[in-house]
C-alpha cells in the first residue's frame, strides 16, 4: 500500500484509542468549561502506580533477558539525551529575544523524559497489537539524567566563561553573592546542596550531586523501586493482579488531567516569547526523530523491535513534567521558569502525546508495511 | 404466585444485595458512632469514575443500537422531568408555612437526577439478572436538564407575576437592586453568568445559560464525556479492563459514605418545615410511578424490557445530590437552599436508595411474574 | 531435612515475596533520601479496603463454617491479649527509668492488634499457599480489645493504690482535680466520655467505655462492618469483583509506606529510654512464640490448621498502631505516649513485619516438615 496514505490512515485510527481518546476528550471538556476536578492526591498516587508498573515490567524483563541486547538502545538514549541539549545551544539559543541560559534549561527539559508520555506510548503500542522488547521502559533514567546534567553543566560552563569574558573580577565576587540570593529564592534543603556543585574556588561544576537529585525525586525513584523490585524479588503475583491490570484504566484518568491541563495552560502561551512556540512545536518530532533514526540501527544490527524503535522515538519526543522542572530550577537558577515550563507543557506534552506518538507508530508501520 | 407476598419476598431478598447492605450498614454505624471517615478525594474520584463507566456503557450502546428504540423512553424521561415541577408546584407549594419559590425548586431538586442512585439502581438489576437496555444510563440528562430548566423559569414567571401584582414600579427596582446581593452571596463566576439570565429589561428568562450550566457540573460532564467517547472512540480496552471491574466496588463505598451522611444529617430535618418531610417521603414514589406508568407504555408499544421500565422509574424517584443545588441556588437565588437540600439528601435519597430500588425491581417482578 | 536450614532456606525466601519486598523497599529508597510520597488520604482508604476485606473474609466464613471450631483459638486470642499486658507489668516495668504506668501502655498497645500487619501475616501465607482457616482474620478483636480493656484497668489499680499508699487524702483531691486537665489535653468529645470511666467516688474503672471506644475506632468498626455484612447480607459479587483482587496490590502501596515510615521514625528512639528498644525487640518474638504454643494445643486437640497457627501468633506479635494509641491515651492519660508509640511505630511493627512474619512461617513449616 502507498506509504503516506498507510501512514495518514494509521494516525487518524489511533486517535480513537483509548489513551488519545481521552487526552482529546480532556482538552475538549476544558474548552468547554467543565467544572469537573480530579484532586491532586488522586494524580499523585497514579503517577506512583504507572511508573512502579513500568519500572516492575522493566525489572521483571531485565531478569529474565539478555543484558547486551539493552546496551546500544541505552547507548542511543544517552546519546539523544545529550544530543537534545546541544541542539536547544546551537539553535534556539542563538535566535532573537532568548536568553542563552533559558534556552539550555528548555533544551534540559525537552531532553529528559516525562513517564506520562512514556506509559501513554507504551499503551497505545499494546492497543495496536504492536510489539516490543519489555525492558524498553527501562531506557528512561538513560535519557533522562545525561539529558538534565549536560543542560546544568553547559548553561553553567557558559555563565562562567561570560562572566570571566566581561570582568573577570567581577565575576567572581558575583558568582560568590549570588550563591545566598539563589538559596533563599528555592525553599528545599536540596538547593543548598545543590548550589555546592558550583565551587566558586575551581568554577567546576559537580556532576554527581546533579544525578543523585534526579533519581531521588517522586517519578525515577518510584520507577527504580519499581526495577529493583522486578529485578530482585518475585513480585509477578502483586504484578498481574494489580499494577498490570489497573494501568489502562490509570493512565485514562492521567490523561484526562492532562488534556484539561495542557488547555488551561493555553494561556500560558502569552508570556513567552514566539520562538520557544516554535520550538515546543518542532523539537519533539526532531527529537524523537533522531531516536528513531539511531533505534533503527539497532533494529537492522541487533534485531531491536519495530515496536521499541518507536518506545526510544517517543522518550525522546517527551519532555520532563514532574522530576525535571525542580532538578532545573536548583541546577540553573539564572534560567526563568517560566519559559522552559511553560513551553514544556503548555506545547511540548500535548504534542508529544497525542500527535508524536500516533505519528512513530504510523512510520513504523509504513516503513514496516512497505 | 401471590402478587404481594412475592413483591415482599423479593423486597427483602434485595436488601442483601451488596449495594443496598452497604448503605444500611453505612447508616448503622454512622448510628453507633463509628469514627470512619472516607477521605472527600476518595468521593470525588469515584463519583467520576461511576459516571464515566455509566457514559461508557450509554455511549457504546448508543453506537451498537437501534436509535429509533430510545426515543420514547428519552421522551418520557423529558414529560417526567417537567411534570415532577409542576406537582410541587400544584401541591407543596399549596402547603401551610412552604413559601412557593422554596416548592419549586425542591420539585426541581427531586426532578433533576443522582448519578449515585441510578448507579445503585443499574447495579441492583444487574445484582438480579435482570435485564435491561445498556443504553438507559443515557436517559439521565433527558430528565435532569428539563427538570431543572422548568424550575427555574417557573420560579423567574411566579417572582414577576407576584411583584408586578403587588407594585408593579417597586418590583423593578428590586430585581435591579437584588442581583447584586446575590451575586455576592455567591463565590464563582458562576453566579454572575448566571444571573444575566434574568435581564430586568423584558423579565424573560433566558433557558440556554441553565442548560449550559448543568452540562458543566462535575456529574453530567464526566457522563457525557464518558457517552461520546463511547460513541466516537474505540474506548472498550479501557472499559472492560477497569471501569466495568471497578464498577460495583467503588460503588459500595459510595453508598456507605452516603449510608453515613443520610443518618448525620437526620438533625437537619427539625430545621425544614414539617410539609417537606411528608413531600420527601411520597414523592419519590409517586415521581416513580408515574415514570413506571409511562415506561410500561413503551414496555407494551416499543418493546422496552421492564428492566428499563425500573431505570426509568429509579432516575424518576431520585433527587439530585451532586450537580443540582448549585445550579438552582444560582438561578432561583432567592429560595432557601436548606430547604430543598435538607429534603432531598437527609430524607429524598435514602428513601430512592433503600426502599425505591428494591419496591420498583418488586413492582417489575410481580408483574412480569405474573 | 535439617530443622534449622529449612528454616533459614524458608526466611530468606520470604523476603523476596512481594508483601514484604515493598516494606524493605520503602525502608530503602527512605534511607536513599527519596522524595516519593504517598498521599495520606490515599492510605486511609487503602486501610479501609484491607480491613473491610479482611471483614468480609471473616464475616462470610464465619457463616459458612462450625462456630465450635473458632472457640478455642478466639479463647487463646484472649488469653494472649491479657498475658501480653501482665508480662509489661512484671518486666519492663520493673526495669531502670521505666515508669510504671508507660509499661504498662507500652503493654495494652503491643497486646492490641495491626491490622496492616496482620494483612501482611496472611497475605504471605497465601503467597507460600499454606493454608489456613478463612476466619482466623475474625481473631482480631478477641485479643485487642482484652489488651487494651486489661491494660487500662491494670494502670488505673495501680495508680490508685500507689495515690492511697502514699496520702490517702491527697490521692482523693489529685483524682479530681487532675481529670479536667486531662480532658483539655485531648481534643475530642471522646476523652469526656471515657473520662467518666474513672468515677472519683468509687474508684473503680468502668470497663464496658473502653470496649466501646476500641469498637468505634475506624480500623475495628470497618472491619466489624465488613464481617457484619459477610455474616448477615450476600456481599460474594463485589467480594470477588472488588475487595479480594485489589486486597495484595492495596497492600504493596501501604508496607511501602510503612517502610518509609518506620526508617523516618529510627531518630525517634533516641528519645525513648532504652529499655523500650530491648523491650520492642524481643516482646513481638516472645508474645508471637506464647500464642504459637498456645495455637499448637488448638492444632493438635481441635486440628486447628498450622497456617492458622500462624496468623494468631502474627496477630499477638503485633502492636497496633491505628485505633490503640488514642484509646490508651483517653484511657491512662498520665502514661507518656512519645513512650509506647515511639516503642510500637518505629520497632515493633517492622519487627512484626519484616521478622516476625518470615520467622512464624519458618516455624510452621519447619515443625511441619519434620
Amino acid at each position: 500500500m502507498d506509504f503516506v496514505s498507510l501512514f495518514i490512515t494509521d494516525f487518524i485510527a489511533q486517535l480513537q484509542s483509548p489513551t488519545l481518546a481521552f487526552l482529546i476528550g480532556g482538552m475538549i471538556i476544558a474548552a468547554l468549561g467543565s467544572e469537573l476536578v480530579i484532586p491532586e492526591s488522586i494524580c499523585t498516587i497514579i503517577v506512583f502506580m504507572l511508573l512502579t508498573k513500568i519500572g516492575l515490567t522493566g525489572g521483571i524483563a531485565i531478569r529474565n533477558s539478555n543484558l547486551a541486547d539493552m546496551v546500544l538502545p541505552a547507548l542511543f538514549a544517552v546519546v539523544t539525551g545529550i544530543a537534545v541539549v546541544f541542539i536547544a545551544r546551537y539553535t534556539l539559543a542563538k535566535l532573537p529575544k532568548v536568553k542563552v541560559v533559558d534556552a539550555i534549561a528548555t533544551g534540559g527539559l525537552f531532553g529528559a523524559v516525562s513517564g506520562s508520555t512514556m506509559a501513554a506510548g507504551l499503551t497505545v503500542l499494546e492497543e495496536q497489537k504492536i510489539p516490543f522488547e519489555a525492558w524498553t521502559g527501562a531506557l528512561y533514567p538513560f535519557m533522562d539524567i545525561p539529558a538534565l546534567v549536560t543542560a546544568i553543566v553547559v548553561a553553567n560552563i557558559y555563565l562562567n566563561k561570560k562572566k570571566l569574558k566581561e570582568s573577570p573580577e567581577l565575576a567572581m565576587e558575583e558568582s560568590l553573592s549570588k550563591q545566598p540570593v539563589a538559596a533563599g529564592d528555592y525553599p528545599s534543603t536540596r538547593q543548598e546542596y545543590l548550589s555546592q556543585q558550583k565551587d566558586p574556588d575551581d568554577n567546576r561544576v559537580k556532576i554527581w550531586p546533579i544525578i543523585e537529585e534526579s533519581l531521588r525525586g517522586p517519578a525515577l525513584s518510584a520507577m527504580l523501586l519499581g526495577m529493583a523490585l522486578g529485578l530482585f524479588t518475585r513480585p509477578e503475583t502483586v504484578y498481574k493482579s494489580f499494577y498490570d491490570p489497573a494501568f489502562r484504566g490509570l493512565l485514562s484518568i492521567l490523561m484526562l488531567v492532562m488534556g484539561m491541563e495542557a488547555w488551561s495552560r493555553v494561556g500560558e502561551l502569552r508570556k513567552v516569547a514566539q520562538w520557544y512556540v516554535v520550538y515546543s512545536v518542532l523539537a519533539p518530532f526532531i527529537h524523537g526523530l533522531i531516536a528513531f533514526g539511531l533505534g533503527m540501527i539497532a533494529h537492522y544490527t541487533m534485531n531491536f523491535s519495530m515496536g521499541g524503535v518507536v518506545v526510544l522515538a517517543v522518550i525522546a519526543s517527551s519532555s520532563s513534567d514532574i522530576s525535571g522542572p525542580p532538578t532545573l530550577r536548583a541546577g540553573i537558577p539564572s534560567a526563568n521558569p517560566s519559559a522552559y515550563i511553560g513551553a514544556s507543557t503548555a506545547i511540548g506534552t500535548p504534542i508529544a502525546i497525542g500527535l508524536c506518538i500516533p505519528f512513530f507508530i504510523g512510520l513504523a508501520q509504513a516503513i514496516g508495511g512497505k
